[in-house]
């Protein structure tokens, strides 16, 4: 734990920053924990009190920091079958080395403000940032202040220096159309996710690209893209492309949640999967096998993908040089139901 | 947060049990974080230092402890559509509160001892304990030290003394197989949950309650209890009920995955639900809405038994009176697609 214990020293604590600026600790926590009901004057007392402390914080008893035993995992969403599959597996992997999940998650956390924040506690070895909302610019700010940290699935293309793991969303994509294509189809509708996601990009590029090797030129009336990849809004665009005069035979979904709403859509038009429309999804999550008819998605490795975070965290924690910061896990094609030949 | 700074002046630290036990920070960790792998004498060493150390733990600078910022959450389970609710409801309710969540989830947590160590953590202000698998003496001793925690969905009825939030489960079973018995039928299989958990034996009576009141014996075939409430396990009794030579007309499963899978069983079976066959879960999880039909099933407030389990939680730390340790929250009845008329 080499980096923990050198960064720790030089850490003041909540009580040190609360006599030195006059707050009280609870202010001072608020603004640690990025909490935003907090006056920006506030703030920078705060944090301009920490940066004086920083070199002259009092060393503990023995001279020596207590080792930090805190992981910082992050998680800024409901944790449902699929963001909570990530954090269960993080939560597992740290146990067996003593470690602890610090768990900050749910919606309104993407409110808080807790990167700045998280050099500056003691009880705090490392961080575990799931999908985070934060722009790349403070993810690296992190980065620089030494702070070690793995981020999954990130929502930006992560820089060179930064340690990420993420699915393999365009060979994903790729060989689910090229799924599709084999099938016969040739108008395939594609709803995809949040613009700005990475994730988004990459699998509308997975998609895109067997398209052109199959000489198909990709219809820009079949395209879809949405704030976020819910069943409603899966719903909602699905049916506009169904109603469209000249309808896709195959609707591909940023996600699985989407997908199911665009197979209702198709049983609201009385079109019969995978008769009349072939649909898929992408996760795997046990939703894909709850539907009917049960989905063809990709499946994502989300359990790997927490044990892989956990498993680059330690090694930076054990000060260890990583050669390969960023790492993408493999995906699969998983073909149930709800995919079939075109109708011709 | 009275109780937390009376108890935590009592704490000693990790590194001085090291100190008078001559074991690693890490092994003292692992004891005090419940871990199995550890040797019986090592265990009885580390927690006597702490009970000798308990008296004469040296005071910290200024003479004040410093606050406990940390939540216990223990939720030995993978963070589903279900139990990820809960816990993202916690996280987000401490929150405001400068609390942390420290988490404790997935399966493999299932082997950690972690209760009898809490009391000796210094950064640990309390605990919420979801659908805890230790045996009800172990909770009441962990009370009986003092410390505050509250249990979410209690295994077993939970003594008086002891803060519970749990869901109305008798009351739901009870209004849905009323339902289906206004609906005329008679012959209603049950697939019940594990047979040592309360809600499992307050949805059995539930279900049995209305039967009686309408003068159907209930048929003792017709009742089926799984070790774990899982589609395949739900699937496999649904399987069972429907081969019977008189099979049922509706089945009442334990939750919304059972369900899931007798809808499965059904389809196997050429039975049109619910023309030939009504089937209703309990939960209202988001896969009450993916599968087909939608499933008639019992809304648990998950999110808000998060919430009430932090109240109490709060209102303990802060040193006041609860009168009503035990909280049940309202279940509601949603009458979807899956429950229909009796054939006659």
């Amino acid at each position: 734990m080499k980096q923990g214990d050198e960064t720790s020293a030089r850490r003041a604590t909540v009580r040190d920053v609360a006599a030195q600026t006059g707050l009280s600790i609870a202010t001072v926590s608020r603004v640690l924990n990025g909490r935003a009901n907090v006056a920006p004057h506030t703030r920078d007392r705060v944090l301009s009190a920490m940066g004086s402390l920083g070199r002259q914080a009092p060393q503990r008893r023995g001279g020596r920091a207590e080792r930090a035993t805190g992981v910082f995992v992050r998680c800024p969403y409901v944790l449902t079958d699929y963001f909570g599959l990530i954090v269960s597996a993080v939560a597992e992997a740290l146990e067996p080395h003593g470690l602890e999940v610090i768990l900050n998650a749910g919606v309104a956390a993407q409110r808080d403000r807790v990167l700045p924040g998280l050099t500056g506690r003691r009880n705090v070895a490392g961080a575990v940032l799931i999908l985070p909302p934060e722009p790349g610019a403070e993810l690296v700010r992190l980065r620089d202040r030494g702070f070690p940290f793995v981020v999954v699935d990130p929502r930006t293309p992560p820089p060179r220096n930064l340690a990420a793991v993420s699915a393999a969303h365009f060979a994903g994509a790729r060989r689910l159309t090229a799924h599709l294509i084999e099938l016969g189809h040739r108008r395939i509708g594609i709803i995809g996710g949040p613009r700005d996601w990475l994730a988004s990009e990459n699998r509308f590029a997975g998609y895109l690209s067997p398209l052109a090797d199959a000489g198909v030129l990709q219809a820009p009336e079949l395209t879809r893209f949405v704030a976020e990849p819910t069943t409603e809004l899966g719903h909602r665009a699905a049916a506009e492309l169904l109603d469209l005069p000249d309808r896709p035979t195959a609707l591909v979904a940023f996600n699985d949640k989407m997908a199911i709403g665009a197979l209702r859509a198709a049983a609201e038009r009385g079109l019969r999967v995978p008769d009349d429309l072939s649909v898929a999804g992408f996760d795997d999550i046990e939703l894909a096998e709850a539907c009917h008819p049960l989905l063809t998605t990709v499946r994502q490795p989300l359990g790997e993908m927490g044990r892989m975070a956990v498993n680059l965290l330690l090694r930076m924690l054990g000060g260890h040089h990583l050669e390969a910061l960023h790492v993408e896990l493999a995906t699969e094609l998983v073909v149930r139901d709800s995919t079939g030949p075109a109708r011709s």
